[in-house]
């Protein structure tokens, strides 16, 4: 029945030359215990196999309002342009900058981590002329500060990372979106390791735009990066005078394929969109005060455990996040070496230090799923059994 | 044991506006004959839920390696820069141009469909000074139309789309490499719709460039895209005299991410991952040439039989492409109500027509696991019983 293939009688010889035969998959049960990703829940992983529609089927339209609903509980926001950017955590920083940056924008960065730094390396990508204020890596900025740095810099665009992910460090946002409408500008905060884990209330703390990732507190894989912007900021978006210079984050486009025109602009990853949802629906079953008690709970069960084993976290008890913890590394031990047998031995995988922090602490994640009291529990033994070995 | 929690004794009241509680998650069983996604090979979305790892577990490590290799193989490539990039289609589309346009750098397009035009927008938000041929959507360009183009214009970069998802229409390659190192110029070559379904030799056809999508020919859900650069390109990356004004895709950073260094820059998906390792492990033990054939003699089969039901396909056979078709709407016929039909009637999706094809013809697609002859009877005997319904 099925006719003679017609094509190529002129084509090329086929190498075999990267033909791999790689073994049926299979992953060692880790318990990722690090800065992200944390494991996905069990229902997350049902969820993301779930057979595919269509990305403009009405199903699919369904479950993509479903989406932008529940995000807007768990940000507590009300804002229409709240939705899930087709990309990692990265993607949806870059994106708040791209659409809201004009060449010459001024935009003031509090840096005391990591990602403050990256956020500047992506705002002069887009032409602001950037203004930092600096704290030591685990430290916060108060209120006090952020109005002498609004008054002396007068920026566009204030961007504060409410959850620093390589310090563990909480910068309280309470009050800094009132201060931000005195001086006239928009508040930008970074939620990555917050969202679905810390108390978070972006209408309440006037926070203009914010972008999280879906591996940390939400416990869906990562690939796929929650994104909103409030009324000032995209009233900000459309007073630009030139377009958006990165199409695939253009939300002048992709606001247009979420919001109720459906217009085209790329594919949404279907079964991320999936897999979000369920982490989603498993925050608002729980409820948002019942979530970020347990995470607080299971995080001081965390600390107090650190404590007996002799060891002392880095950020000031006040300033802690629950999801994510520095510990400082003891005097003369190799902490490389001690997550590396934590790894090997016992399927646990912490996080080391970066930038200021790189060989001086080592960085755990109790985030969404794995935030429970018996994962504490594993943890501290292993420690306890491992730690005597490298002293 | 639990500590009472401690957090936010002033915290605002938490809102239930936005708590919806939707139902279990459930999609209907459609057969994607849609431009795509097309269904996900049963395989690939076990391998999506597979359990995870860290980003930089030696695993992981392995498993990028592993997709790195068999992407060069669907591709037919030795370039050493061939990854995944963590996005759809679209960003691996917009990588190329972001990495490899500076301002004022002379881009010529290929416009015979829709995503020609979408390679002027993303070039034209990276300063380049596009100059464009045209010809009639479905129709392609001659080897001899090519070359007058390039002694016309003299562009940095041509940039074609090989399989062009608006039109159905294949563009061929042979030859067009040669032409564009005669005249000094980058060629860069659109593969979403052919990669793993229809002949494809970048390093023969001398292709500098590529990208394409999961969720075409290689059967995997959407969110992760195929790129490469050859020698000629990361050159001229090299040579760039500013950044890449694009952070999340800048491949001199994402390229240090998945080279020898594992230099930290996103958290790369790791599910999508396990998901496209899968899809391409597929490709291999199928083989390259078998996996062409199979999408040729069924989209044979297809053609042969929509000419038996009287209808006409829009592309020259010679042109066609086996892994989407454009069947042209019969006059009096309303081409949407017959999409509608198929959907809610035996969850069949087929696509409508883009830009000058739009409500002109469907788009029907046979990529990777629905390119089998079972698929084209049912969309046939559903053809053939929807259609008089609407005459």
């Amino acid at each position: 029945m099925l006719a003679a293939p017609t094509h190529a009688p002129t084509q090329p010889p086929i190498s075999d030359r990267h033909r791999l035969r790689p073994a049926q998959l299979d992953m060692p049960p880790r318990l990722l215990l690090g800065p992200g990703p944390s494991n996905a829940h069990p229902r997350v992983l049902q969820a993301l196999g779930m057979r595919q529609v269509g990305h403009l089927d009405p199903c699919f339209i369904a479950l993509m309002n479903e989406v932008q609903e529940l995000l807007r509980y768990g940000w507590q926001t009300d804002n229409t342009l709240t939705i899930p950017v087709s990309g990692t955590g990265s993607a949806a920083m870059e994106a708040t900058l791209a659409n809201l940056v004009e060449p010459g924008d001024r935009v003031l960065i509090g840096i005391n981590g990591y990602f403050g730094h990256r956020l500047t390396d992506m705002a002069q990508r887009y032409g602001a002329e950037v203004r930092a204020i600096h704290k030591p890596w685990g430290e916060t900025f108060s209120l006090a500060e952020l109005r002498t740095a609004l008054e002396t810099h007068r920026p566009a665009i204030l961007a504060l990372v409410h959850a620093e992910t390589s310090t563990g460090a909480r910068q309280p946002l309470e009050g800094v979106g009132d201060l931000c409408r005195e001086f006239d500008c928009l508040l930008l905060a970074d939620t990555v390791t917050s969202l679905g884990g810390v108390p978070l209330f972006l209408d309440a703390w006037g926070v203009d735009a914010a972008y999280s990732g879906s591996q940390k507190a939400l416990s869906c894989p990562p690939g796929i990066a929650p994104f909103t912007l409030g009324d000032r900021a995209i009233a900000k978006l459309n007073r630009r005078q030139s377009p958006v210079p990165n199409w695939y984050l253009d939300m002048s486009l992709v606001g247009r394929y979420w919001g109720s025109d459906r217009t085209y602009h790329h594919t949404a990853p279907i079964n991320m969109n999936y897999a979000l949802r369920e982490a989603l629906m498993l925050v608002a079953e729980e409820g948002l005060d019942a979530r970020w008690q347990r995470h607080q709970t299971v995080a001081e069960l965390l600390w107090d455990g650190l404590e007996a084993l002799g060891l002392r976290c880095h950020v000031a008890r006040e300033f802690r996040l629950p999801t994510l913890t520095t510990v400082l590394i003891p005097d003369g031990i190799d902490g490389k070496a001690v997550a590396r047998t934590l790894l090997n031995d016992y399927n646990i995988e912490i996080g080391g230090g970066l930038g200021e922090l790189a060989g001086r602490v080592w960085r755990i994640g109790l985030m969404g799923f794995n935030s429970r009291p018996e994962t504490v529990l594993t943890l501290l033994k292993a420690l306890e059994t491992v730690l005597p070995r490298f002293r």
